[in-house]
């Protein structure tokens, strides 16, 4: 039978690993998982007893396209809480997660043909569904001085019809600062492009405070999810801000791609909103495994990283150690037992000489993951 | 800020009515809801049970993109149960409801510009997702001869690259024989286009059963949902049937595009395929609305109506009563207090000539609706 052209999109590295690394464990073996890009924590645990009364209480069947409108509310509040941004709630659309949001977006704002620019490295998903709606993605080069962000002058350079850009960033970590994301968002108008900020690791951020583009700018899509600081990975729920004139747009496109979110995972959200206290202690142990990170990697000869400002990941160049980080992905795995992710999956150019390092999981497997890497590291010094 | 032309789909028509509906409400009128297409009802209340311990048991993280390994082994077990087919739990994709399901389809399916037909009247976002996605949807003019379903020379007559078919249909409710599910699946094999039938009102049949096109080949995408049968309409979950060499495909873009459909869902969809006995009782209450309304309709003039053979829906043709269908509906519910929905969201062509009627709700519900449709009538005739 038939396929399409724009479905032949690539796979995932990682996932090889990651299947290496399953049958390392049947097999008998002891894996620390360091290549997930999910917290080892579930969603807060009083949010999950009041979806749990919620769900003795009612069918949660269809909600509106654009979501509970008492969550929408309560995500605008939300960026007068963190951000000092007053919010109007109709800007808000909830959505399946940040990638429901992303098909949203990119269907609202591109047609076929058009260019999308991406600061390499960066999640690879956003190649790989711009590809499956045949609109084209541009990777950009970046710089250790730009911390490897985009810069103005890439928008007009790649002829670009839209830019995404992740602050804090996965795989780097790396932050952009106001004005930066500002001079991005100029640019942009400058070019007619639109501009997305992907914002999914907001609250996972350790001295400075990640900026938002709703802070810079009301004419940008700005795209976040409950998955990360809010450790609700497997329920699919995030939020999109969109310009007032989009509402409509998005929530046709919304209506006919989705029908609505989940339900249920719409009021766990709003439950988990009031979680601060639980969530702040997994904040704290990310800060800690990161520390610990941070002392310790250069110790061991894998000092060259990214600065790690946000998120939950080391992103480190391997060069002096190989051009094939995904079979060192592989020796690392088999020899030390620790699970990391091939630069490859972010940066198809570069990302032979890098590794991502994921400190999600908990401090004592970070710890035991380090002491790994060094025993593994010691031999090939 | 810029927008698509693939993004601006049109809006779903009964939107209005439900929003008309909403307000009659808030200000103190009692509406009959047969607009509405999903279930009164929520999850089976031991499933939900089930679920409500696993919530206590883990964090419900992501799943693998294709889905929870024994929900796709129960899935492949229906298949056995239900139509006794023996199916390979490997071809199962299990889909963020079948809305996640017609973006996978479609994305593995089609290219920008390639046709796609539908029979009208038909599911309205069929059209607006294709037309998102930058592919063609073609209308299929049908006959109440062939119980408005496409009929195999249409294929070649439309020069399509793929055919959506749904059996039990919404709006009309009507079903397609095997002989008949055979002889399209032939004609698009002929000119090498995709088969896709969506069969998210199996289980909702009274008298003769609805056929799956797994029974009929093993080159097509089925399109299901735990929706309607299984009355989880707001969790989102679904799944489809693959051809064997299509499931690499479909899960590269599945990683991509959702990461995963909501593991909480899953579960749930998991633990409900086993309460058979609590859905039969839904099934009941339908079939009891049902036959109310094949006795009661005709004695108020509302008798000529396609086949009712599966689903929760009258399709009924009101010619002789209007040309606008949707003014129509407005004087139903302002007259009548009873919130119906429109032919033009279904037939942009024809719909102006008919009302979807929904019995979806409690046969008491569906009586008073039915009596005072009957009023309404009255001042009619």
């Amino acid at each position: 039978m038939r396929t399409s052209r724009r479905g032949a999109v690539d796979p995932f590295i990682v996932m090889d690993v990651m299947e290496a690394a399953r049958k390392a464990e049947v097999s008998g073996q002891h894996i620390i998982h360091m290549e997930v890009g999910q917290p080892g924590t579930g969603a807060p645990r009083q949010a999950v007893e009041k979806l749990q009364r919620d769900m003795d209480g009612g069918p949660l069947g269809y909600t509106v396209a654009l979501g509970l409108p008492e969550l929408r509310r309560r995500i605008a509040q939300h960026y007068g809480d963190w951000y000092d941004v007053d919010m109007d709630p109709e800007r808000i659309v909830v959505t399946a997660g940040a990638s429901g949001a992303f098909l949203l977006a990119f269907t609202a704002l591109f047609d076929t043909g058009e260019r999308v620019g991406l600061g390499a490295p960066c999640y690879p998903s956003y190649r790989q569904i711009l590809k499956s709606f045949d609109i084209t993605p541009v990777d950009i080069p970046t710089t250790l001085e730009a911390r490897f962000q985009p810069v103005p002058t890439d928008v007009a350079a790649h002829d670009l019809q839209g830019l995404i850009v992740a602050s804090p960033a996965n795989p780097t970590g790396t932050m952009l600062r106001k004005d930066e994301m500002a001079a991005l968002v100029a640019a942009c108008q400058d070019a007619d492009a639109a501009f997305i900020s992907d914002e999914i690791y907001h609250g996972l951020d350790y001295g400075q405070k990640a900026v938002t583009a709703a802070s810079v700018t009301d004419e940008a899509y700005v795209i976040n999810s409950f998955s990360k600081y809010f450790s609700m990975t497997g329920w699919r729920v995030g939020w999109m801000v969109v310009p007032e004139d989009h509402v409509r747009v998005v929530e046709r496109i919304a209506q006919n791609q989705f029908i609505c979110p989940s339900h249920a995972a719409q009021r766990l959200a709003f439950h988990a909103m009031d979680c601060t206290e639980e969530l702040d202690i997994n904040i704290a142990t990310y800060a800690a495994s990161r520390q610990l990170l941070i002392d310790g990697l250069p110790k061991i000869g894998l000092g060259k990283f990214a600065p790690p400002e946000g998120a939950f990941y080391f992103y480190i160049d391997v060069s002096e150690y190989t051009d094939d980080s995904l079979a060192f992905a592989g020796q690392i795995l088999e020899e030390a037992g620790v699970a990391v992710t091939p630069g490859l999956d972010f940066d198809t150019v570069e990302g032979k000489h890098w590794l991502r390092l994921s400190y999600a999981r908990s401090t004592e497997d970070i710890a035991e993951g380090l002491r790994r890497l060094g025993t593994f590291m010691e031999a090939r010094r």
